[in-house]
């Protein structure tokens, strides 16, 4: 067991990443050797930002960690999983809602590979009600988000250089 | 009582039918006279499949089970109820969302009208998990369907009979 | 189907019966041709009320329903409910936390005996915060109760015709 | 404290307003001195009816009660409780997914400004499983819906005063 | 309205109070004129401090708070609502299950008593998990309670000043 | 990282281990060099089997498994954590009741001790129903567990081996 180097992914639409997520970043790095960050392509909803610019921003995000790394993904998440040759799902959960529609992924999921595993995590309280939705909407109407995102996600909002 | 007949309705979108659907129609078929699967039209939001596709899908699903039908219907689904000469609401229960969901029409029905029952019943174990949404997103992007859906949808699905 | 009379099982502790449990009695009665009110001897809690007196209050309010009797049983529930001939039990739904605890129980009694369907129905709206652990409260504290039992329930409690 | 006056807000889409919300307007109107119900320009979603129809439906139901006003707002809801000099927001609560919307939005605004105080109120009982989404439901398939909104809305809609 | 008076009673076992109950005293006193913090004698489950300490404690708690008080109660919450003149009851709400418990006692509350109107207040995020059941676990193993009570409580207990 | 073990901590009652307690260990075993399952001493409520006969039953249940062991703990959960030299608590997630319970109890460990990581995993499908009170119910009315529990439990239990 301790030959083999395990390897999570961390899925999701990241539209944008924000400080919840950099913290679930964080905690799989302490328990697995390497984290693949995958964006979802088509997420069934029209994101604001373009695939392209939430691969940046997350990637400016995690620039400073080891072992972590962001790839776009356009398959079945399994699919994805077994082409990275990894075995773990890292998921974050923060509400009810959260958890019964994780429950029922993480079923569809392991319905089609039975030897990859989803774990979840929870964030931290300070970081438990931010979501990209509330980001969004603090967008939408000029709120500041810098307590809700990490500080290269801000600075490369506010400076245009997305694709708002 | 037991002069009249017991005639249930089983309401949902249908996009595509699935096993937990079929599993639901089989339990109520041992509680009541005669099902009827009632296939709305009009949802809300745009569905994957058309409405002919839906009900035929439906139809084949219960093609060898006796006093079960399909229909669909384009009206309040109290008005469906009593023109069929119905007085019974099957539904699945699934999930906590399910649950609120439910309690929410399930009054609202009553409030229409208070001589209509609704039952609720929980797929078995192994079906808990499968959703109509489930089967779409395993289509999109080619993900295996024949344990989610009945023998007869995933042959059509498959042989491109359906309006995809 | 249609020759074999459907007995439905709808077991309790009632401790004691409420306007809640009375209005799913009422419902289920719509549904099947003979209901079956079992009081559980045993419930792991000291009840407030003896079996004795549990089973008397039911009796009360059930005295004018036809095709509605009332037991106690001191067995695994799916053993009475094969006891009885019977193949169905009623549950009421209320709360999100009773539906949690009913799934698992009905999942743990379908792994029992198969043949046994579950079904759940949900009480008026009027009857929906009322529950036997509410009467007693008001009881210990000398609230009143008429609006919340059957009113035989009440004048029996009141005329201290109970094991208080 | 007894100096100020304490104005609270009472933000929505109401689309239309229902006696859901006029049940809790009521209610905040005995705790607070000042009621402005805030209808919100952009949701997010298409809303059925115009912000003008919106505004004037609520308009209308509360034209007899002192001290509650209406108006349209278009900036993040902190931004327009500061502007009207008010410190609290009012927010119904019905049901699971509502309480878990809720507690994230309450978080986020208070991590714009925490001298913002959020208070919860349910609806009566009678009131509870009204939603504006099962008016616009009843709406859409010829339902009545005199018994799920103010008298004066169900007057208007039905003599298309409304831009349906 | 402004002429009169509004007074706050804030129900709870208070076993003992935690930073989560300080914080919602708190909230409420900026909502209201006055706030009577009310311990429950009999609270069906054996208590860990005596009703004596769990007043002193609350009071050491409150003892800088203008217009805020404790007292005991030992008859129905609403009996002691009216009693004090009040007709608001505060109710912290941290998760799902508080949620629906509160729910069904602000209606069976209401039942008795249509006049008193209960609000939810929700505890800051880094106060969201703290729980009194949780402070006499880290009591019973030795663990610091610092960071979860108010100074003057963890001092009292500490001090064997109460009755452990 | 890759040098130093990941050792993990699964904590319980295990009133009995049960085939849900089972599935949870072997996932944990994919994902960490190695598992301590850690029986608590004092729990509370009164259980069934005693302290000596729970670990014992645990022992047999993990008897073919490498790297994992049991003991059992009468401290704060944290500080056997560290005592260890573990870093990781693995906890299973059954339903939106445990869910609530379990958010509380991870942000209370994390109040004590930040370094320490709570992972949750979700037990397969078929085990998703079973705990040890249905196993306990079962046992106190007869019914058959051997669906329920690790074969060497069942085994044991039966042959009277145990304290009951």
């Amino acid at each position: 067991m301790q030959a083999q180097k395990k390897i999570a992914i961390y899925p999701g639409t990241f539209d944008p990443i924000t400080n919840g997520h950099l913290d679930i970043i964080k905690r799989a790095k302490h328990l697995f050797d390497e984290i693949i960050v995958a964006v979802a392509t088509n997420t069934g909803k029209q994101p604001k930002f373009s695939l392209k610019t939430r691969v940046k921003l997350v990637d400016e995000a995690i620039s400073d960690m080891d072992q972590v790394s962001v790839e776009p993904f356009d398959t079945l998440l399994v699919d994805f999983v077994r082409k990275k040759e990894a075995s773990i799902i890292v998921r974050g959960l923060r509400a009810v809602s959260d958890f019964e529609y994780e429950l029922q992924m993480g079923y569809a999921n392991s319905s089609l590979d039975e030897s990859i595993e989803t774990i979840y995590l929870m964030p931290t309280l300070q970081n438990a009600f931010i979501s990209s939705s509330i980001v969004r909407s603090m967008l939408d109407y000029g709120g500041r988000i810098d307590h809700l995102v990490p500080k290269s996600v801000s600075r490369m909002i506010n400076s245009d250089a997305c694709d708002l």
